[in-house]
């Protein structure tokens, strides 16, 4: 059920929000590859283009031009075990008293059930087992006797968890983010109307301008004419549960998320990485293309100071960076894989090392996170029978020892290498000379977060939600239910 | 949102149902080609396929291996203007408070739009426009509080017009007919369960046994062990409005219907018309396949009896049977349609005359009905360039003078030939030398049928449903709203 | 290596002729949908497309579109076993030191490997194993030092079997048929052009005007202009050898082929049938479509005449023909077949009895051949599970007992059931309650020819040309090589 | 007709080539993206699979299965302007007098019209218009009275120009580069046979070793139990003439040709574009991915040394390389392009610029070429955009001033903007604020090589071929034609 998604709104002034929407689910395509969709209203009607497998396959021109309208959502799906099913791709959307609504959301809810059973106690049926019809039921209900802007922070002081939405009522686009801000969620400013993204690379590609991030708790509803925004601040909680792991792993390098640039936080830990547990040797080297940011950081602080924090001097060239592993950008998803006897040769499709770079070198490899440990294990053996002397892992973030429930589909425990070995067993086991990761403060540090600002459940196994069989790391903020006042700003 | 389709339900002694669902499908192909889905219940959960296409390209053999569950049903859909959409495929299924729900619908309500607007009005939301979610929703609200058979009642009550159905709540399979018997759907018996379709050309498929059609008004519910099926007269009108065109031209010619073989019923259509308007003429054709059943009894009363109807003496042969229209079985879905220019050849691609059979010959051709005039028009034109002396035109049906809103896609009003011309008018526009339909009366006696037990809205102008801006020809019949009594029977 | 495809030439009076070309393998699809082609040359160039498929899915738009010019010619191919390779598919084209040379074939050489022995003997180097091939080869080296005529002629000296060729050299089309004429190809005109089709019904589709059949050993040229045709009579043997196979079975049947309506033929068959083996039945009734025409032939002898020949008297009705078996017409290519247990139901999904037809009645069933029986053996049985009372075979043609060389892969001598069993045998097998097939001279009485012009190898085993192990029925006809004058007619 | 391909053959010990091959061709997608084929012979016949598209989509388990044999070879074609046709993917193969023949070329050849012209006049035929039927027609009437070794060497002899081969000769795999070794070829060793490919990368993917680059003018036959190979030194010239241009942009970075690493081979060119036209700026980022070794060694030259040449003292950290441009992965075929007023977005959805890398800061932007223009002067307006101060564009090669003849289908001289416009007016145009290009000296240098060994053509227009229209660098080296000795090594 977990689901780690991009979406996508858009309000014109007058001109066919399609192809933007199309070209900022382009710029968002490494948030979902197993579905993309677009839904537009014209004024009249909705529009409605969703399918299986990548943005340029789903679509075309004819779709494209079939998409009326300049209000619209989009949504990129990713590939979470046993959905293959079309019925979850998103947009989501359905008719009811007052009109249509469509969602795209990114997250997860941890009361999804306790919100379908309550629905289904009031008698709805449901198409499908999924977050996204619960919130839609949901919200078409608060709407038969509220305005919008009270439904929404009605359906939000009932969905626990991780959401960031874009919603479609009719022609009116709106963004909702959960008030942890656990995913992301931007506001840009196209020629002729406004945008909002899961990330702010979908601005960039359509020559736009960030206008800022969603607050948590945050609605914004795009004006009709394209002229404007209205942001109603429908929930406010103490502290923010942030993904630092969109950071290190998930989000785009050139994204801006909750005002800091992807690649520069990667540089950043990559730093850190150094300080703390650098290590001497011939050649820093990273995996393509998770650890490059990573490794150009690293190697940079190698440059300057020893690993005792020692500036460096002038004949003191430290550590050189430099490309050991080649990728090939071609293998793909209708590759056969080798039998049992030419396993190993998976990796090697995919990264070759170069033998030079690495034959009779000390090596230090830099990833961004180990999951199960099967690729560092190969890496690691690869580098070996190509002459390197040593070869020593480092890691941007800290071992990821429990599963995401909000959203990012990582594995099981039982998958994860760190559920129950040491850091020392890992290296152990994927043959490394030296492993170390990145600290959990060090992480909190360079996102110039509180830790309490984060949520780090995957590396610390305690989460900002109340998760059955789960320890949480702080009274869990819920928000309370009430009417209260809705203020509204900008 | 007229739907002319096919639906099957199976309930099995533990094989597998998606195998004979699938079988079954194929045998009703003609009843739709836009779309086919299968759904199956295993007893702990739904498994589902639904996708646009033939039956042969929806499913493949993974897709069959993966239906697991002995109870099923099926569903193909026809292609009618404006619904290429996915969204509208079949069975349209939904959880719900008390478990699964799964439908096909072969039909079209006339209070869809209320029934809609009264469950949005308690907060439903809908992912579709159609009356099958209508109807899903509300048999999902009245499972809430009433038993499995009360909750059918309930909606037969609430919903009005056209429907046969096949059902399945968790792993009970279950067959509805509509009050007046609009749409045929009836029972056969396999050897280790039971069947529900549209047509018992699907039976035979399977080796099984027609049983009996569903009665109007009446519940079905196949055993879950496949060892009977109990049967519920919920409600019970007094007259019936079984569609006539069923026998003349939807469905196939070896399937009985409401206790008729469709083949014999066209083979005697022929026969009235040759006695209600024969014209003697050196050959009888038919239009392959539509006329030739049509024909062919055409044919033999003209063997028998002279136009006058006297018998004929020995030394006259009458009237010679002969195909003389061969029709191309390749031309399909994909094909490149001819310039303006070359237009004439479309109708030459699909049927090419015999000139040795209409050179010379006064001809007369034998079609089951004629829509937009059309293809008429164009088929004379080629036997009298094909050198026929003259073209005879005999149509097995009642003009068609108003659309369909019961469920068969024909045409509006505006398309129709029939609608606003004369016979004669008509003959005049075809070119043909003489032209005559078969009478609304004479296809009753045929049918051995009251008039006011069948549907002929679409020759009449006249329909068995209240019908916005339509007369109706009874006192509409609704079922009564009241809880009555539930007799069960079989 | 055997191909029973169709063939089809086109030279048109500035028009593009792929339209045409494209409507006329339509026509002709019956003969091969396996693959499909076309190539034309625009006067500088040749554009060619062909690839694996129906008609309909091998061309688009776009395709017919870059077809450039007013001559070419155009190929369906039948699919073989073992032949899926695209490199089989035609029109095959080559580029030789005096322009280009395409060829679209139908037949089987007899002496193929020998001639492509002689050529590699030379240089030649082959990029396929077909027939088509070596006879490129062997023209484009003849087109080295001959004019076109004489180099078709000395090619046509050189190859020995059974071809209807057509073939464009350059912008110029020509078509060829082998000097035994045992396949058909004939000659129309259109409006703006002349066609070369291997039945006349391709012609028809394009309303144009069956001029003639080509003659056994004539090399027909379409003038370049489209206004007219040359034909040179290269090769004339004493005997013919018509394949008697394609008025029984491979045919359409509104194809005239050597000036018979193929339909014509299949009901005087039929009639014949009924005197050489007439049983008196209550029912008549075809195997469609293949038996369709035969029955009726059939049927009308029977209303005619007694089994012992007798005129029927006037109260004698005779038998009746009816349709009892109905078609599935969407049984296609990407059927799932049916587990072992389920085997019976392959049958019934694509034919299905009417009971009220068969029920209690001695049923005559028609078919046109029985190849290896299981077919028959499968409807004799549906017919007596559905309650016939006696099943009665009748086919109209002679028991096949060989395989064909000339181009109809039929089966290998060990699947044909009458190649070791005598029709009584044969009836047993089948459980028909009797059978008879039609005999070979009234094959030879009804296509009007001595039976010495007919290729009846399948039927008799003894073959009208030279092949290794096998009986031949002449003195083998081989043209003589040698110059000799060629004469132009026409 | 300029190919550049990757080609590939395997000899094995029993067993199966087809997945070695394959996974090979994996590693050679980034040579050809249009086509990809395999054909293997297992003794007894020959296999084929060839079609059009990514070796993924090509090849399905089924199709690699039904390849059988110890023997093969592979073929992957880049796609050229105009010939989308399928005729002309490889490998190309034919049957002739002493079996069957197997080519996969990569090059160009020069005479190829003279060839064709010659074997058309000996009556050979052709089926395409490639360079690759004329080697194959060749060789094979070359074969008909020489042994494999000697007909190789004639046809050596006779064709002229750019070409690696890999041939197959019924169950025989061998290697061919053209006497200049102008386009790469070499041997590597399996566990249990021998591989020739175009790039070392093939090899180590299916962890083999290189054993060595084939030489210029030499056969290499391996040996069919896959336990060696023999090498034929069958043409000897003085000079070679090495395409510089596969070092710089074609090859992969991680294989090692002519005994040069060309990820090393791009660092040193990139240290050489500093020493030769550094510029001092405040960041150096590289064109991803094609720029990104040429700016890391630019970058470790800037952090050593000013661009005067001295060396920089502790206190000056040069400038620092970073990734300023994010690539898009996601960017595809099937990619919908912007219509004209959304054009600036195609290079933004490709490359989106880092802000904070960029924004008032002078970049040096370092790319490994400059064909049109078109996409570097986007790139300078983009980052321009984006609040680059001053944007310098360095260039890893030296400008391209006209067409390959060899193999690289880069453009024709009209549309390459170094062909008529100094480098200063190309920086005019692309709006840098310097430019600069590596010299043609220093790219020799560091291939450590005579620049008369080097193919530098599209850089200076003197061709090491006899090109019509063009000017040769050289006394053109043609292998003389006559038998000589046929020396035996390795």
């Amino acid at each position: 059920m977990t689901e780690k998604c991009g979406v996508v709104g858009v309000s014109l002034d007058g001109r066919n929000a399609a192809r933007p929407l199309y070209y900022g689910l382009y710029a968002l395509q490494h948030r979902g590859q197993e579905s993309a969709g677009i839904i537009t209203h014209d004024g009249f009607q909705q529009h409605s283009h969703v399918d299986m497998g990548l943005v340029g396959d789903v679509f075309d021109e004819d779709d494209l031009d079939q998409l009326n309208g300049a209000a619209g959502i989009g949504h990129v799906r990713y590939p979470t075990a046993g959905s293959v099913d079309s019925s979850c791709a998103q947009p989501f959307s359905v008719s009811f008293k007052s009109g249509s609504l469509g969602l795209s959301h990114n997250g997860n809810l941890v009361n999804a059930d306790e919100i379908r059973d309550e629905l289904a106690g009031m008698g709805h049926a449901f198409t499908s087992d999924g977050d996204t019809e619960a919130i839609a039921h949901d919200l078409a209900r608060n709407l038969l006797d509220a305005d919008l802007v009270r439904a929404v922070k009605r359906t939000m002081q009932r969905i626990h968890g991780s959401y960031s939405l874009t919603i479609m009522h009719d022609d009116t686009v709106m963004g909702v983010r959960d008030p942890q801000g656990n995913r992301p969620l931007c506001i840009g400013k196209l020629e002729d109307g406004y945008i909002l993204a899961s990330e702010s690379a979908a601005i960039d590609t359509l020559d736009g301008e960030l206008v800022r991030d969603v607050r948590p708790g945050e609605l914004v509803v795009l004006q009709e004419d394209g002229q404007g925004f209205d942001s109603y601040q429908l929930v406010e909680l103490e502290n923010t549960a942030h993904c630092f792991f969109e950071h290190v792993y998930f989000a785009r390098p050139d994204s801006i998320i909750d005002d800091s640039l992807v690649y520069e936080v990667r540089r950043n830990l990559g730093r850190k990485l150094w300080e703390e547990s650098g290590v001497e040797s011939d050649v820093v080297m990273p995996v393509p293309d998770s650890g490059r940011a990573f490794a150009s950081g690293y190697a940079d602080a190698a440059s300057e100071t020893t690993p005792d924090g020692e500036e460096r001097d002038e004949h003191d060239d430290g550590v050189e960076f430099a490309e050991g592993l080649m990728k090939n950008r071609y293998v793909g998803r209708t590759f056969i894989m080798p039998t049992q006897d030419e396993r190993e040769r998976a990796v090697r499709l995919k990264l070759n090392p170069i033998k030079s770079t690495v034959e009779g070198k000390t090596v230090t490899l830099i990833d961004d996170s180990i999951v199960r440990g099967t690729t560092s294990t190969q890496l690691v053996q690869l580098l070996k029978d190509c002459g390197a002397e040593e070869v020593h892992m480092r890691i941007g973030a800290p071992p990821i020892v429990a599963p995401c429930y909000m959203g990012i589909d990582m594995a099981t425990r039982d998958e994860l290498i760190a559920a129950d070995k040491s850091v020392d067993e890992i290296a152990e086991t994927i043959e490394a000379d030296s492993l170390a990761y990145l600290s959990t403060d060090s992480v909190a540090d360079v996102l110039e977060s509180d830790r309490i600002d984060l949520c780090m459940g995957c590396v610390t196994g305690e989460y900002p939600y109340d998760i059955e069989g789960e320890e949480t790391d702080r009274a869990v903020d819920r928000p309370a239910v009430g009417e209260g006042t809705i203020p509204a700003d900008d």
